[in-house]
């Protein structure tokens, strides 16, 4: 019997999306600490386009240009510039109606590698419902492509993207065959009922905690603060 | 506090064994369905040495040169070659004594990939306590290297990687800092009593099935099944 569900698959990092790239329609950006956070929050708030870079001299150079611009690097403000990728710095009305650009650690590099796949939407626990609604709608194959940490597994993207297939497969019309997705729906059931402990020891956690970022940890990791869902449309982020 | 406890980490492919290299004394290489379990064996019952060889190439000269060679693809025997990497077929009185010759699509790559590590050894479920007793003693920053599949992350690898690690941070004399070990930790706690059910949706099993070698998965997931550590010295495996 031919198999008519679409799929829906996890890809741990940017370095290895080049293995599933291909196959997939619609591409999930996830980088939940905090990038792809920081940036439905920013839609929810009225900001009405975000163009990621990848790199600071992509960032300098809008700088220069007068954009506002943000660029976080290991969990910092990059100095010179004025923000980076906490939530918390874009609930604020001078970002409203505003084209701002944004390169961060992980999350905007993801974006770029993702770039040329047919759709590029940008997820989080944030949007997590409003999200899967609509890709379950869209019935096309699904990549959910972590960001993880300097090319490296990340605990908190894998478990968001766990979230994510669990509700797509438990409509019927989705399956995983990659382990690396069975693996992330298994680590999601763990963890969905706690994820603040579930994630305590994790790397990233460890090191925004010892930044002092616990206020964004405990935003990052509280699934549906909102309902927008950010899409790249030339180079550009806009509200779905 | 400096912290004195040694490292044991877990990278999920050959691919990204560049990420940790420097840091790890040890190098734990797995490939549970089947490489790995299967050179277990092949010590257990009497195997002098085996040269893991990656290419086909390699395995064929050795062919001409008169050894004992065995080559698998996907799963399956190479045509022209004797044996594969199944478990059974090293239980045989024709090994006994001698040097063997080994490729295989994921393990052998691996092995390949760590060899330059100070010290290589075979893990496996089937040598899971004999192996981190051993692992203890040594304790030294210790890296397993799951072999995965063509390169993606796969879940049998990743669980006996978790059964390892479990096992040292277990004495207070070892820690894991990557989220990919501590993921592994989880995956590992889920799965230990019913490694057979909770690989049963996993690629590789439906793979193996789908080949008719039931009874080669049933032996690869069971623990303990010998004591011996195979090791890497100069190109060539033998019995520690």
């Amino acid at each position: 019997m031919e198999e008519k569900r679409k799929r829906v698959e996890v890809c741990y990092t940017p370095g290895e999306y080049h293995y599933f790239k291909d196959e997939f329609e619609i591409v999930v950006v996830i980088d939940v600490l905090r990038a792809t956070t920081a940036i439905c929050v920013a839609f929810e708030y009225g900001i009405k386009s975000i163009i990621p870079v990848p790199t600071l001299e992509d960032a300098l150079e809008y700088k220069k240009k007068g954009y506002l611009v943000g660029a976080e690097r290991k969990g910092q403000i990059v100095e010179g510039f004025d923000f980076g990728n906490s939530p918390y710095s874009y609930m604020k009305d001078e970002f409203r109606g505003k084209d701002v650009v944004l390169t961060t650690t992980n999350g905007t590099k993801s974006i770029a590698v993702a770039k040329d796949a047919d759709t590029v939407v940008i997820g989080a626990l944030a949007n997590l419902d409003a999200l899967t609604e609509w890709l379950i709608k869209q019935n096309k194959n699904t990549l959910c492509l972590c960001s993880g940490w300097q090319d490296k597994f990340n605990l908190e993207d894998t478990i968001c993207a766990g979230a994510i297939s669990d509700a797509l497969i438990n409509t019927g019309d989705f399956t995983s065959v990659e382990d690396s997705s069975i693996a992330a729906k298994y680590l999601y059931l763990s963890a969905k009922d706690n994820y603040m402990g579930y994630l305590k020891s994790s790397s990233h956690r460890r090191r925004l905690k010892n930044l002092n970022l616990n206020e964004d940890i405990k935003y990052c990791l509280t699934p549906n603060k909102t309902s927008v869902i950010p899409i790249l449309k030339d180079g550009k982020l806009t509200k779905l």
